[in-house]
This record gives C-alpha cells, sequence and structure tokens, in this order.
C-alpha cells in the first residue's frame, strides 16, 4: 500500500474497536471526503486535551476551573454522587434525573495493579466532606468487583459521619429476560427486593 | 455535553460504521492520550488528500502522475484487469496473484442514479486499449446486478477487438457452507461447474 494510506491506516488502528480493515475502511472514506471536513475532524482531534480541562472541585470534565455541574446554582448542593471516570458523569447527566453534585474518584481500588486509596481523589473527597454541607452520599459506581470493594471502603471510611450513604440499586437490569440472568445478579436481585402492591388491598 | 467533546463526538459521528455511542467512546479515548499521538493522527487526516494523487494512466491511488502498478517495469503489460475502485485494486494486490495492469472505472453502469457510459472512465479505457499490446482484459468487477451490467456493456463493445475479455468466476465463496448460499449464486456455480479428476483415471 501506498505510504501516506498506510500511515493514516496505521494511525487511525490505534483507536479502541479499531481493526486494520476498519481504518482502511475509513481511510478510503476520508480520502473522498471534501478537505474542510478533513480539517474540522483533524483541528478537533488535535485540540481536544487543551480545550478540556478538569475540574478542581470534583475532576469531572469541564471547560473552566469548576465543571458545568459545580458552577450551576441549580443543582443541589446537599447531594454528592462519587463516580469512577469523567464519562460515568455524562452517563448519570443523560438521564437528567440526578440533579446533585459529583465526585469523580478517577478509577477503583486495585491493590494488585497498584491502585491504593491514595492513587485515588479520597483525600479530596474526604475534604470536600468536611466542608460542603451533603445530606446523602450516593455511591455510583460499578458492580465489578474491584467497585463493590471501593464501595465497602469508602463506606467504612465515612460511617460515622451525620450524611446517609447509599448505594445504586443491584438487579436485574431493564429489558432483560431472566434466562440471560447470571445466578449473582438473580441473587442480589432477590435479596434485594421490593414489596410491590397496586391500588388498595381487598378489604 | 461539554462544547470542545461535543465537537469531536459530532465529527467522529460523520465516519462510516461509527454511531453517536462509538464516537463518544472514541473521543474519552483520545482525550485520554499523548498530544503528540493525537498531533500525528490529525496531521494524517488532515493531509491524505493532499498527499495522494491519481494515476493518470489508470486512475488507481498513487503518489506520483503514475502509480505505483503503472511505472513498474515488472508488471505484466499485455494483462489488463479492469475495477470499480482504486480499493478494489488493494484488494487485489493484498491477495498478490495478479501481475498485470489495472484500468480503474470510477464506478458502475447505474443509469438509474445518473452513472451512463461519460460518467465512467470508459473512453480513457478505449485509448488505453488502442494504444497498449493487451493480450486479455479481466473483468474485475463485483457481482451485483449493476457491475454485472457493465460487464456485459464492456464485453459488447470491445467484443470485436482481438484481445481475449474474460470474467471473475462466480461461484460458491471459499469457506462458506451450502446452506447458506443464495440460489442464484447456487445455479452459477452449477452453471459453471468444472470437471475434477485426482491422478490418472482407472484403466
Amino acid at each position: 500500500m501506498i505510504q501516506p494510506l498506510e500511515n493514516l491506516v496505521e494511525a487511525l488502528c490505534r483507536l479502541p474497536t479499531i481493526g486494520r480493515k476498519s481504518a482502511l475502511r475509513l481511510a478510503l472514506y476520508l480520502l473522498e471526503r471534501p478537505q474542510d471536513e478533513l480539517d474540522n475532524l483533524s483541528r478537533n482531534i488535535a485540540s481536544i486535551k487543551s480545550r478540556i480541562r478538569i475540574c478542581k472541585r470534583c475532576f469531572n470534565y469541564g471547560e473552566a476551573d469548576l465543571c458545568d455541574v459545580c458552577s450551576s446554582p441549580k443543582r443541589d448542593q446537599t447531594l454528592m454522587c462519587v463516580v469512577e471516570k469523567p464519562s460515568d458523569v455524562l452517563v448519570f447527566e443523560k438521564s437528567g434525573i440526578f440533579r446533585g453534585l459529583y465526585h469523580v474518584l478517577g478509577g477503583v481500588l486495585s491493590p494488585i495493579n497498584g491502585i491504593t486509596a491514595d492513587k485515588l481523589h479520597i483525600a479530596q473527597l474526604r475534604a470536600r466532606l468536611d466542608n460542603e454541607d451533603i445530606r446523602e452520599l450516593i455511591l455510583g459506581l460499578g458492580a465489578s468487583a474491584e467497585a463493590e470493594t471501593t464501595c465497602l471502603y469508602l463506606a467504612r471510611i465515612f460511617a460515622k459521619r451525620k450524611f446517609k450513604i447509599s448505594i445504586l440499586a443491584r438487579g436485574v437490569p431493564a429489558g432483560t429476560e431472566l434466562e440471560y440472568i447470571d445466578q449473582l445478579t438473580l441473587n442480589q436481585a432477590l435479596h434485594e427486593r421490593n414489596e410491590i402492591s397496586y391500588g388498595d388491598k381487598e378489604s
């Protein structure tokens, strides 16, 4: 293959989920597009890091010292959700249901990979909980073994504080048939089962 | 979502096979990469069009007036394969079996979409066949209805020339079980069946 095309294919190959075949398809597609479209994509890629900053308060992505959530007066300042990554904030924000603040840990505890409590933004979380008037701390981490461990760790170190600590419910995900549910999820769903009642009970 | 991230996601979304979700995943990945990696990708995208030229003889991609195939003294100058797109040349070259020249049509006939013979590089093909000493013209187009029509068209207009005209065999693709073969392919495979014999026949 000719060198300029090979170079582009190699650069595209480094992206996640893009193998050599997809990279070649993308490269050939790009070759047929107008130059201004290529310039636009190229500019956006080159400038993304310099245009995005990390919020000084919650470590979410933002464009200024404070992210959009931290600088909004409309958010509930007494509710804080701990998440693993900035992209998890996007997941919560997309749903639009959560109106509190966030705190991005920057990972979950994984001692085997050298990720101990001091590698995460836990000291900063502690400082915020000392200074902010938080009513409830929601542990919005995933349900991997390491995330669960991190939840337990946080629940333990903040156990004596005045605020409530909660964790996202574990159970059957929406739209899933029971036959595709793993045993652990089923156990959790059964354990955390809720009573339901439609309308008034018969008297 | 914050604007710089949104801009990058929108630019990535325009790529084929990349939806909004994949685009966001790619954008978040890029955000975590070193700047020189982003610069490299960005530069390759922006410069691809200016660095690749169309071969004046066969319309394949190249880096100079003539593409690598046309400028190679090692290629069989009496064998020409007609293909639809420059990327089809890559497919043939990857196999390494074909050692002749190419001619890229730039599409296939599709009158309903306004692609008539004058929109393709057919006049240039005719000129080449007038001037070059071709022994065999291989119609290396696909097997879509429009590609088949284009093959028949080319076979007709060059029917009276001295060179041989051939077309890629149609049949069962390698590694495919017969139950997944469509009826048309099966008909063609049956129609174009070949006699086989292993070793000497019994006397």
